[in-house]
């Protein structure tokens, strides 16, 4: 057999791994879930995660210099002033990424009761979920309906894979 | 201000949280990128990414042990019998995560000519992308449609958060 033609193209301007560096580890999507779920402030972040606080610390400043989380001052009578934590508009477009997690989770990982987080329709109040559509206006129904290729702007390796098997 | 509402529930049971403790760390879904681009022998699996070779057995071995990808044989003649990785349903079931992930970093960290790897659909060739769909048939437009609230399998902490500020 030939090798596989992705073998021949570069992945150093791929976008689904500029968006794992910067998601870093789970970490981050774990904290993400907690801001989505209105949960802003350092210490409740360690309430229902076991996160290091020095990992919690490392991961709020790069969601910060990343521009997912904005910081905004809030004080408590008496004390100094502290932070909380915001998604910006960056941040909010993440929704997608821990729908499609949890979609896949509640799908093979869940409890009978189902999940103890929602993603719902601000206006109508009902839950949401993703529909993979394509450019033609075709909803998909199946995996297998899906298929990888070589992207617009994929370029060719400068040291292409050596073609056996 | 009182304290949020989510931190009176636990998150043991989060499908969110479960799904990345499967997926481990970046190295796992970059394995799956290249499975979904038709890369499935482990020594093509380390020409394209930086990842270590002892990390990528450990990842490959865990999503084998998950029933995300499954071994399939095959020998090159005059050498010992080798096997592939494929990717399972359950498996399969997870581009929506590549998707996502992907949609969002060609929104912010794209390249001007766009990703080298795509989605599409296999019987039209258009390339897909994600619809946010609430239950009621509405398509949101806008991520300030989605709103996270507590769901259906949420139970109440055993120790709850000391309400405060």
């Amino acid at each position: 057999m030939t090798a596989p033609e992705a073998l021949q193209w570069s992945v150093d301007n791929c976008t689904i791994q500029r968006s794992l560096e910067i998601m870093g580890d789970r970490w981050s999507l774990i904290v993400l879930r907690e801001v989505f779920q209105g949960i802003r402030r350092f210490d409740d972040m360690t309430v229902r995660t076991s996160i290091p606080r020095q990992v919690l610390t490392a991961r709020l400043r790069r969601l910060v210099d990343d521009g997912i989380l904005r910081k905004e001052p809030y004080r408590v009578p008496g004390q100094r002033e502290r932070h909380e934590y915001r998604l910006t508009e960056k941040g909010l477009n993440l929704y997608p990424v821990l729908i499609a997690l949890q979609e896949w989770g509640n799908r093979y990982l869940a409890d009978p009761a189902g999940p103890p987080i929602e993603f719902a329709h601000r206006d109508c109040g009902e839950p949401v979920h993703l529909v993979v559509r394509c450019a033609a206006g075709h909803d998909l129904t199946g995996s297998r309906e899906v298929v990888g290729r070589i992207g617009p702007g994929a370029v060719r390796r400068a040291t292409p894979a050596a073609v056996g098997d």
